[in-house]
């Protein structure tokens, strides 16, 4: 391969007008200077600190090539978007790298810049900056998102101790199995779906609900908490091993969808799809138990559900005990890219 | 095409190993956490701001597949940094989005992690996060760099005014040349350039050299400053544009190195290659009058060589002056990827 780089035939370029025409409506913020400057300036309240994340979505990985271009948009931001909520942090602004083939054309991008803009309004997570870059590749997103909170209290993984309650919020597995689903269509027969309960997993694999609106209850109550990408079981193992614990977990409790329950009750073994799948994009937290009411109250007002699935205990390794209480073994414990 | 997450086979996945193995030791600032956490925490000293930007690198497009894996890695870390120094911010860290085919193997990711350990050290930048993701396309490689400054000190591309002296550092062209150079091997001949011009030229476009050295005097002196990343032409007519000034440059004063010299000594109209090839990732920067002689101080205790080139006037558009007085004109002001 040869890098080549086409020459523009106006003292404007073309991808200055790209980025005039699409994205500089969404940078609002004072500090990003109308997308003219080359960089942008983020101001942090006194005595707060500033959370960093980045996560890329890939073309044909983590989205399908066909999917709406809003909704692509709108998941490269919430899948960053979830870890600043699990970490308790507000969103204060995020840049954007677009790496496109060719072939996308200005109707992509116009819904492109339509779902970002409307996720950024949402979240008030406002465009600060960015870069475009053609690539003979498929179309590949990276954000980088910065939230800010009080100093020194972001919530870590390493913090959970024994004696805490684990808690997740809204259901899990849902995103799994929509992803399965798109890629097996008969099995929405053999799973005894209805209607509703297929759009219901096809929509929760589509766009994640990050779960921001938490933030602030987890940050005044958990002692640990990590948002589930590559699915409940492998990202709580790492929770636990970061807090140097094990932990006891009912699987009977974890919250699943009508839908899911549906699958789960057609075909038992989707159980372990649901709990190492990736894409869920809900939390996992532990909270002490002198907090947990406090804990619910907040989630409540905050209108995200929650829901105790077990404990924090000594020693090391996450259990997942069935209903008979038969201890679960997981041959694959979260999905990886490599 | 379908989007396929492969299974890991431990409770570490191999994304955890490649992390641990290779980036971790990058990770030494405490805010990274040792890249076991979901998100990394920045604090910004009081009365300070952070500057955001971010730049992405694709394969085939901005670099040749067979670079040197730790050339990758540094060009991707000063492009970036290349900005940070323009607006006179001091590095503070970054969060690095690898996007790799998988036919990349774990030497190629070892030299990279070298390279990119060497430069974080090298300009004080050190690694926040990240996420690593295949693609079936070529490695793509997004950073966002942070820096910080007193609150308010951003240089800003849009503070020229008329009166002011234009300056540059370093020399220009030499990426343009050397890339022309690796596309067309015949050419060093016609250029007649000897092996330490060729190599030179080679250099310059293989490795950018960032002018963080000259950030505080920027800070301290410049009424307007950005990177040239797009050419000298282009981006400089940005900067005009963005202040709503004209500006007068003589041709024959702009820096060239021995080789750009020799090359469009042999062909005159690569003048015109080195004026808008892109690349440089040099500095071009407006100086009032009363703080050129303190501008130049502070440049040359930074051991950054800068020439004056010419001046900001009224109006709008910068002229490009030749030797003879003449008016030059360019087909295309800037490299474009769109």
């Amino acid at each position: 391969m040869k890098p080549v780089r086409k020459r523009a035939n106006s003292s404007l370029s073309a991808e200055d007008r790209l980025i005039a025409r699409h994205f500089k409506p969404l940078a609002r913020h004072p500090g990003a200077f109308g997308l003219v400057d080359d960089a942008a300036v983020l101001t942090v309240p006194p005595g707060h600190e500033v959370v960093l994340k980045t996560d890329a979505i890939v073309g044909g990985v983590h989205f399908f090539a066909d999917d709406p271009a809003d909704a692509v948009a709108r998941k490269a931001l919430r899948v960053n978007l979830s870890d600043l909520a699990a970490k308790g942090a507000k969103p204060a602004g995020f840049l954007l790298s677009l790496v496109i083939p060719r072939s996308i054309d200005d109707k992509w991008l116009k819904l492109f810049a339509r779902g970002l803009g409307a996720d950024a309004k949402r979240y008030d997570c406002p465009l600060f900056g960015g870069d475009t870059d053609h690539t003979p590749g498929p179309a590949t997103i990276s954000i980088a998102a910065f939230g800010t909170l009080p100093a020194g209290t972001m919530v870590l993984r390493s913090g959970a101790r024994p004696g805490d309650r684990v808690i997740v919020t809204g259901t899990i597995g849902d995103a799994a199995l929509g992803l399965k689903l798109r890629q097996d269509r008969a099995a929405a027969r053999r799973w005894k779906l209805d209607a509703a309960m297929r759009r219901h997993l096809a929509a929760r694999y589509l766009l994640p609900d990050p779960r921001n609106a938490l933030a602030e209850a987890l940050r005044r109550h958990a002692s640990a908490a990590m948002d589930i990408s590559d699915g409940l079981v492998g990202d709580f193992g790492k929770l636990c091993r970061a807090s140097g614990v094990a932990a006891e977990i009912e699987v009977a409790r974890v919250p699943l969808s009508k839908a899911g329950r549906a699958a789960c009750a057609a075909e038992p073994k989707l159980i372990e799809t649901a709990l190492t799948g990736g894409d869920d994009f809900e939390v996992v937290a532990s909270i002490p138990p002198a907090k947990l009411s406090g804990f619910r109250a907040a989630a409540k007002r905050a209108g995200v559900p929650v829901t105790e699935i077990g404990r924090i205990a000594a020693g090391s390794g996450a259990r997942f005990h069935a209903a008979d209480g038969r201890l679960l073994t997981f041959a694959h414990a979260s999905y990886s890219h490599f």
